[in-house]
């Protein structure tokens, strides 16, 4: 457990990469209690300076020997990283807040979205995951209907921008947009095909099963954080050429009728969400519109009576902020009120 | 009914639009037995020419009384000026194949796609309509898969090219993407909100239900298609920043189970779908890839167990060939195939 202080010494490991950089802003803009920030990053960026609270703040090299006297480490420096040295942070009193895949399904290791399930934060043990962002946004949606009227099921289809993929995807979709004006050829390196003016059914590696690893993420996260295997999800991940912003086409079987309105009217008062559809004025989620926000929006709420108790909706957030540095913030700010 | 004839003389109504030019296009690629080729389009374009098989055509002005003489009249000029012409065509014993929404569900005219339900043309009276693009791509899957072990429900959500709305939507996107890499401000004319860089969750227009007509047209369409009021569907179609080519994420609870490699077996010997599904190869249905292309795509088949008999998959088709002008030509091959 975090122990209470007036100021936290805060570390950000992957400082200088989409995450990373959105984690800084978040701890500045949410005038996080940061008595000292340390930022970690690979060797590339040794030398490097990034800025916080006006100051420039030194890139260091992260090692083993690094966390003593750092309070919270959000790490945002890939898998393989979070595996090599979440542990050895831990092992040292710090208290790890992962955004990598690589703890998330981990059964000593709490799966957090604080509008949804601040109490597993209750049984960490120095290590806790940050879910895949496009979990995250689902999720804060669904707790609200699934406590109100339960779920049975959800038929998820995603729209999501090359952000989430980081700033190597950005550029390459920046270039390829371009390049294609100017009627040059393109050049592929992150995506394994053209990402502009284009749409690939395709975010991160394919299984066995021909789904994708990010389909099994929005399935199995989902269950973990609304501590129910009960509920069934289906999950078709797809990348679009938006640069920042996550949409998602939701279709979602309830336990009991709910009827939009209500839908509506319960959404509305819940944490975190943003009821943004009055489809008759053209207004309803847009990824544009959300960039740099914190809520889910949440629009297109409709009634689907091709079944009993069906509802459709269109939900957008920015991927960067609620779906990574935000969430992270926010669960080491759910830990600062548990401190003692 | 048509008489046989060895060629046909053939008009396109609205030839300078983006359906329009496509149409032409196919016909020649078809070899269509064209006797003589006549090109209407609004005022505006009079004085214009365009090319079918090496020969300047001019376009006249449509009117009441153009129609004695021709045989077929391919219409996409939008649904009010096919309301007011179509039945004078057809009243001068020009067969109208109709591209605008207007006579879909007309009980009267039959709405067809040739692979599905060709039979229906044997009852035209004059009109026979062409679904919606979106309706198109999705009832050629739908229709082995209902033959084989039938439909219970379909969600479906869909990724809509700019080409759907028009040359000023195509010239839109491209204007906007090409300010916004300038760092100057857009405007926004064909669409409520930005396209370059975005999604809207918006086709067609709003109705009291919440839904669009976009995502009316697939439900009632497909049904009326298929000859089976019983299949439930619902849909979310999008605009997405992309040229040409529509993409769709289908799932489908099937009557019967069937398994993935079965349903990709299946559909490998059906007609107009070419299956493209070695995801670990990278290879799956892309709009870049279907562009000028005939053939509905499908790939990313995989079983949704979710439910008991489950189905997602991805199908990508180009929205002015299959979607559009194309199946308004094999429409017409069809009449011929029939003709006494």
């Amino acid at each position: 457990m975090l122990k209470k202080k007036d100021k936290y010494v805060v570390a950000v490991v992957g400082a200088t990469g989409a995450v990373g950089k959105e984690m800084i802003k978040t701890l500045e803009e949410r005038e996080f209690p940061v008595k000292n920030i340390r930022l970690f990053a690979s060797e590339r960026s040794i030398g490097k300076t990034l800025d916080f609270m006006g100051h420039h703040q030194k890139v260091e090299v992260l090692t083993d020997k690094v966390f003593d006297g750092i309070d919270i480490a959000l790490f945002s420096a890939g898998g393989d990283r979070s595996l090599q040295f979440a542990p050895a942070a831990a092992k040292a009193g710090c208290i790890v807040i992962d955004n990598s895949s690589a703890w998330r399904m981990d059964p000593e290791v709490p799966l957090v979205v604080p509008e949804v399930n601040p109490d597993d934060l209750e049984w960490h043990k120095g290590i806790i995951a940050n879910p895949n962002c496009s979990t995250i946004q689902m999720v804060v949606v669904l707790k609200p209907i699934y406590d109100a009227v339960g779920i049975k099921r959800v038929v998820v289809t995603t729209f999501q921008s090359v952000s989430g993929t980081g700033m190597k995807a950005i550029e390459e979709l920046m270039k390829q947009t371009r390049d294609l004006l100017s009627f040059q050829d393109i050049k592929t390196e992150v995506y394994p095909h053209q990402i502009a003016f284009n749409c690939l059914p395709h975010i991160d590696s394919f299984m066995e099963d021909g789904y994708t690893k990010e389909e099994h993420k929005m399935v199995n996260e989902t269950r973990k954080i609304l501590g129910d295997d009960a509920v069934q999800l289906t999950a078709t991940t797809v990348r679009v050429p938006v640069f920042r912003g996550h949409s998602e086409s939701l279709n979602i079987e309830t336990g009991k009728k709910i009827l939009a309105d209500e839908l509506r009217a319960l959404l509305t008062v819940a944490p975190g969400i943003k009821v943004f559809d009055a489809p008759a004025k053209n207004i309803y989620p847009l990824q544009t519109d959300c960039s740099g926000m914190d809520d889910v929006y949440v629009g297109r709420i409709r009634e689907d009576n091709s079944i009993a108790n069906g509802i459709n909706m269109w939900i957008t957030a920015d991927n960067l902020r609620k779906g990574a540095a935000l969430n992270a913030v926010q669960i080491a700010e759910e830990l600062i009120k548990r401190a003692k």
